[in-house]
């Protein structure tokens, strides 16, 4: 897996995020000077792609494809159009090349853009697929010899979430209000959430629509890209509204998405073969080839006024379906899918204590707190801000995410003062 | 409540849906002749509205918002322009309008048109909010001491569903493959849905976005209107599906909305109060006014080449929460609502056997088939066409909502076959 080598010279510096092997897709805006456009990461700089494409540099369709600000457009030009824009970009960006003059006013520091949410959301599915995770949870709540559901280890357990949720990584996150019950008082009361937590997962763009139930093999080919993604989640207000239709207000707070969608061709070279098998899957589910995906990932705490530390280090490969296995089940009651279409893969856990994507599992419901430089957290407390990152690495580059942010404001004192 | 007498005689006569009283509000075709357009039905006609505001005959907003065929961009406009709307339609269709001949020529016969969804559905919810449904489903699932859950009584229980699945009546809705596992295997199948059924429900349109948890008041002002849904659910794979976290393949198939969107305004006159609390609500959602209905509500099912038979009849009143109360639920979290979100009452139920609106409850989990003119029912068949039907009934007229009707059929042989 070697090295793409790009005239930009940050791309090729060792420890990039960014580098040309990469390509990843945001929108961002420039104060003073743009409204929001589509742009491409590389190395330090973003390229200007609406702008590219507008001066003829980019001929990805046989009309503008990235006029508005969002890749939508594009995933619904379908597989053949991505390949044309990994293959043109490299083409202009690699060591060399002769369009190099033509292309460098197209280059913005990175660090000068606000970036957005780069794709509009059509529906957003959360799923439930990491075997640590699923037994972490069962056993504080079920107990260990009744952790995972019987269904669990046959089909890729999900729910549908709250498109409106999604926000971009940087957007603030007010802590919720909600219903609770304490467990020994008979009645709930509306108040903050105090078990505010986060779930670090991987989240995948549905780029094609579908209609009617695909194989495995299929869903793999519609798949656009992937972002890391937080599913924030009010531990208390899900205890006592889950029972008997699933997770509503708990998870409705806000979804945080990394600004740069990863295509999946970037991740080709690091996909790797499926967990063991604890029971056969069904024929309509079973593997069909590696479908995993070898991504680094690990969970950053902060609180207010002190330094950062790494509460959680895992990775993707640690799910037990993959997102081709979600989508594929997905659409088995004929479930339509549409280009925009957000599945996260459910809170990424390993196997080992560190390696738990969530705070629940970290502090184990509460019972044993962990320790952040000095100060001890159970779930997150206001002015926490929480990044996950991920990175995939291979021996000369790795493709980077770009991180996952947000930071907690107290809750509203009065919800319904206006 | 008198009729408005209106200069089309069949908007005047006993017994049809469509007086002026109504005015409800769809989106139409007519083969060889419009693409799709915003329609009005009145008596057997539908005014276009589309034509009606390009020639300046209706004034609702500085720009035309009935360009598109979809009502949206009425709704984003406010409750202003939505009584706008009201108050000029009924002086150009009252009887002795002086506007007559200008109108006339924007009237199409209704039999002759082909309806489409009103609205664009940005996200769906549904809820479980009839205490008599929720009582019998829990009464076969955890037996009669255990059916409610301990939260039933203080939240409105809801999930998010797919707005991807959300069909206008008339669409075929073809029977589901799932994952399903029976009572006596130990390993799952994957197999057409056998257990498949209807649920009768009111859904509510929401008309306005919100930022922030809101109260139940500014909740009924944000709806914009009714429709009947039925929300097709696949028993079978509900069953296996749904712990820990909720519905999912099983309600994703296919959603039936009525083809008109009753206003609210058009109900206003309907209004009841909330049945008996069984156990106070919290101040967040307590009543504050009637803001439940009195609409009579049936369920027709006609099995392929037999008479249509009225299988259950009950009311919108039998409710226990209101639209406005899952609406305001819905935000407490700061959950993002957006226009043309559309929220599903849950299935209607009454207290008697013939007041069930699910095949569910009405065969009692397929244990007592009913009778449907000599052949029996536990579940839905292949050629079965449902149909729900709806109005609120004042001494001198009705507001129909026009049937919401769905034909079931054959699954498909090999799902994967291409």
């Amino acid at each position: 897996m070697p090295l793409i080598r790009s005239w930009i010279a940050a791309a090729n510096a060792p420890g990039c995020p960014f580098p040309l092997n990469n390509l990843p897709l945001g929108v961002f805006t420039h104060p003073n000077r743009y409204g929001a456009r589509c742009g491409v990461a590389i190395g330090d700089q973003i390229l200007d792609a609406t702008g590219l494409e507008s001066a003829g540099l980019l001929r990805l369709s046989d009309r503008p494809v990235l006029a508005a600000p969002s890749w939508n457009a594009l995933m619904a030009c379908g597989p053949r159009a991505w390949g044309d824009l990994r293959a043109q970009l490299t083409t202009l960006l690699q060591a060399d090349a002769p369009e190099r003059a033509s292309v460098e006013p197209f280059l913005h520091p990175m660090d000068a853009a606000d970036l957005h949410l780069p794709f509009s959301v059509a529906e957003y599915t959360d799923f439930y697929a990491s075997l640590h995770h699923a037994t972490n949870v069962g056993t504080m709540f079920r107990g260990a010899e009744n952790a995972l559901p019987p269904n669990w280890l046959h089909i890729p357990i999900g729910y549908n979430g709250r498109a409106s949720s999604v926000v971009v990584s940087g957007t603030d996150i007010r802590r919720p209000w909600g219903q609770l019950k304490g467990r020994d008082t008979q009645t709930p009361h509306f108040a903050p959430s105090a078990r505010f937590d986060l779930e670090l997962e991987l989240g995948a763009i549905v780029g094609q629509p579908s209609q009617g139930p695909i194989t495995v093999a299929e869903a793999d080919d519609m798949i656009f890209g992937y972002v890391l993604l937080n599913d924030w989640s009010a531990r208390d207000i899900q205890a006592w509204e889950y029972q008997p239709l699933g997770p509503f207000q708990a998870k409705s707070t806000a979804t945080t998405l990394s600004p740069w969608i990863v295509m999946r061709a970037a991740l080709e070279p690091f996909r790797v073969a499926a967990p063991r098998r604890v029971l056969p899957l069904l024929p309509h589910l079973a593997d069909c080839g590696p479908m995993h995906y070898d991504i680094a990932l690990d969970v950053v705490l902060e609180a207010e006024g002190r330094p950062p530390v790494t509460i959680s280090r895992t990775n993707a490969r640690e799910l037990y379906y993959s997102a081709a296995q979600q989508l594929a089940h997905h659409t088995t009651s004929g479930c339509l899918m549409r280009v925009g279409d957000l599945l996260g893969s459910g809170t990424i856990s390993g196997p080992q204590a560190g390696n738990r994507g969530s705070l629940l599992e970290l502090s184990w419901g509460g019972e044993t707190p962990i320790d952040i430089g000095g100060v001890s957290r159970s779930f997150l407390e206001d002015g926490d801000t929480v990044t996950l990152r991920g990175a995939a690495m291979a021996d000369e580059y790795q493709i980077g995410f770009g991180p996952c942010s947000g930071r907690v404001l107290p809750a509203l004192k009065d919800p319904y003062a206006r």
